[in-house]
């Protein structure tokens, strides 16, 4: 259908606004023949800061890998910039963390098969056994963690196994556990999280029936990154869908559904395409 | 291009659940020769309720309208039934309270000359001067009630107003003013307010500066009845939109104003189609 | 979560618009001691023609099925109207036909096992093997019916398995083969398929190619009954996408196929629920 | 608020591929001391085309208006591209050329009035009265004129105006008349219509009674520069709304209306704000 893709390096930046910066990346692509292939920037107004994404055909490009991370400290020394760079050709390793609802798993999953995530899903990892032949029909890994031991004996086990299996990203596919504030800071940005949103948005327990109760008219999903604030991490997507009074609690659960799996998926494949940049409590997504 | 409508009655109906009252009101209907064109009704599994609207062609009608009251009486008795009848040639009178902000008075203004209202605008009711060339344009009475002497004094004043010219329900089209309870309650189920909602939602001022620093990915807008609960009325219509980092808090605003005067018309719309059952805190909208 | 739903009777019924086709059939269920569970209807005024649903717990109904379906021919007789019902406890049983694809066949397993679906898969059938272990890891039958000896052959294959394993509905899961008139004709309103649709229409090969080409902002999809007009049958869901410039055609392809498969589920879970009538070249869809 | 916006250069480019590109351009702002502000690029691999849209801020910028026209010209013979400058303090001047109904019109004046549009409204011209009173309220200028003398006499008479009034832009808010290929051809790019678009679309009269019909889910509108081909032009923005089989012609209609109006309204800031590059039959909106 179309060409392959070449390999590609795309470079992240953020640094405080000033004259030639887009110059000073965009010209040390070109000096270094690199082909730009998507260039993509924002300064905010209100905080004056600058952000930058870079992708570049690495094909013939004169430094080698080690030569561009040395080149990137010298110019992140004097333009006082944080920076990350990612190449194509190393593909992020993926673990999800899944419990008994299969639906946001079975999107991934078929993400994955079709080919339409730019990472590796390397492990499904669980409290419970109920999903290991969904991850199997898959032929991915499937790793029970069980919580007989407590969280924290649990929280060590599975830190283990993402070492080992050298995993980038942890995504929360409907894992009804909260991670403990020393796991979560251990992963900065690299766990994803669904969950359910209602406007106005309702505290405490079963939402669906509150907002059946409340008779609202849409209902949404975000996904964000997960941060010691529960459920109050930087926003990757978000998507609401229309209900109506004939939408019974069981109703609203499965639009629900539908959302949540819809939307997270969309945040996993924006993340591995490296269009997420994290700023403060917020994100900067260039889709 | 389509030929008038007939003069219909439209009869709201809420009841405890029990058989036979789909048959019984729609055999009144049958009985006294009318034609039922349009029958939806809604049966709460929850709370065991019912409810419905029928409207069907008065054409013909072999009872008067005073007799059909009186038999709607004797029918309510019987079936413990609240009901309520409008008559499609009695055109419900529109009163709208705006401040200074044109974009919902403008929308309301231009839905009413294009036809779209079943409903007539008889006066717009502002505590400033600035809309009255708005109003004077479309030809509707715009009538000046000033805060000068304290929001008691104004409020008389309005109530006042809206007595003299029959109004049967009142806008708030960014009215910006808080309603006391005794105003409120005095017009239950007949004042609708538009006001802007998040996901997540924010309390404080400067919503869409909060919005902007939580970097959320949809804005909305919620149209609802006003009760003593400031913005936690029966919700009758919402909707969202996308936004992005790129959006400053100004394209927030104006993307917020595009979606409050297109919620809030569509809201004086329904009600006034009589579309819409307030029930407890939330409303069923037959649409 | 909610009580078990009790067994209902769904009766579906088209005729010429009259007064007292409401009155006459809620009275029917009403004097048998049904109660009435959801009433909708349509009076269409251009064609003058008249639509209704209704949904009633048979739980001590008077009648029997065989006694109902007399009473209804009576009333038929006398009012003219074509009608048909069906019973909750009484599944219909789809068969789904697919290829090679698997997003959609995925989404209506998936719904199927969440319980989603009102109605048993019975069957995958198939002229490939590839999707065999999809339906095998969901525990649903899967058949290979080959094209080796031409397509009239294989849909007398076809028609033989239909009909041994009593099937009601047939799903076109991105089939891809055109079925012929003589077996589209024998499933009048019983087979469904699911197209893309555009902004403007693209005739010819690769629209995906022609859309990109046209530079469209919106991409849509269309599931429909399947007539003897291709992809001209009567329209059950549509919804669409946004697209930009930046997402090249297998972007689009992706979301495409995630419209596809969501549109098509929505359209099943229609059908199954009874709420689509089929008038002419259109539906009337209570939902 | 906000603090002003500080006068800043647009500079729009196209051209093949290659390296440097972005680098070259970007460099020449920086090494004249201009701030980018925004830097949005696109290279369609298809084709094999690039383009990109740069803002920077003037401020202090070392080259005058005429040494940068003549600095581009020499980078343009030297790369190859073609360009376009516009600077944020001269504001392109639009008129609107309108008929009899006043939706779409009454929706870009008020934008224009609360400072949404980056352009001045200068005159609606009408070959009919009736809007003369809409264009007063928002103290613009109306022209008259009438068809009396056939098409081409109305068409010289257009042209003078647009020519006196120094147009840049003329937008087509339903104005129900088809402009010869001869005026089109004049105004390359510069002319924006706005029509209802379907899904499948209908060829021939009266679309909404064909929509109707057909019984489709959702009705939408495509904002599009006027070429010779009729409809055909290139797409700057789409969107669509859900209808049902409850809506009759009238409802469409109206919902369709206010489809038109808020796609119109939205290309034209697009258009305005320099977003929009057309390249053969589509545009790249950078939005």
């Amino acid at each position: 259908m179309t060409a392959p893709l070449p390999v590609t390096a795309t470079l992240l930046v953020g640094c405080r606004d000033r004259t030639g910066l887009v110059a000073a990346l965009s010209e040390f692509v070109f000096r270094n023949q690199g082909n730009i292939l998507d260039a993509d920037q924002h300064a905010d107004r209100d905080t004056g800061l600058f952000f930058m994404r870079l992708v570049w055909d690495v094909t013939g490009f004169k430094l080698t890998r080690s030569e561009i991370a040395q080149a990137m400290e010298e110019l992140a020394g004097k333009l006082e910039l944080t920076w990350e760079i990612t190449y194509s050709d190393r593909r992020p390793r993926v673990a999800i963390f899944a419990s008994k609802t299969p639906h946001c798993l079975y999107d991934l999953l078929l993400a994955h098969q079709l080919g339409e995530l730019r990472g590796d899903l390397v492990a499904v990892i669980s409290n419970h056994d109920d999903l290991r032949t969904v991850a199997g029909h898959f032929g991915i890994r499937y790793e029970l963690v069980a919580f007989d031991g407590g969280k924290e004996v649990a929280e060590v086990q599975q830190q283990q196994l993402l070492q080992e299996l050298g995993v980038d990203l942890v995504v929360l596919a409907r894992y009804m556990q909260i991670l403990s504030a020393a796991f979560v800071e251990k992963w900065p940005g690299r766990i994803i999280n669904i969950h359910h949103s209602f406007l106005p948005a309702f505290v405490g327990a079963r939402p669906y029936h509150q907002a059946k109760e409340r008779g609202v008219k849409v209902i949404g999903a975000t996904a964000h990154y997960v941060t010691r604030d529960l459920d109050q991490g930087p926003i990757i997507e978000q998507d609401v869908c229309r209900v109506s009074h004939r939408d019974d609690v069981p109703d609203l659960v499965q639009k629900g559904r539908e959302l949540e799996r819809q939307v997270l998926t969309r945040a996993v494949r924006l993340h591995l395409e490296r269009r997420v940049l994290i700023f403060g409590h917020r994100t900067i997504v260039f889709s």
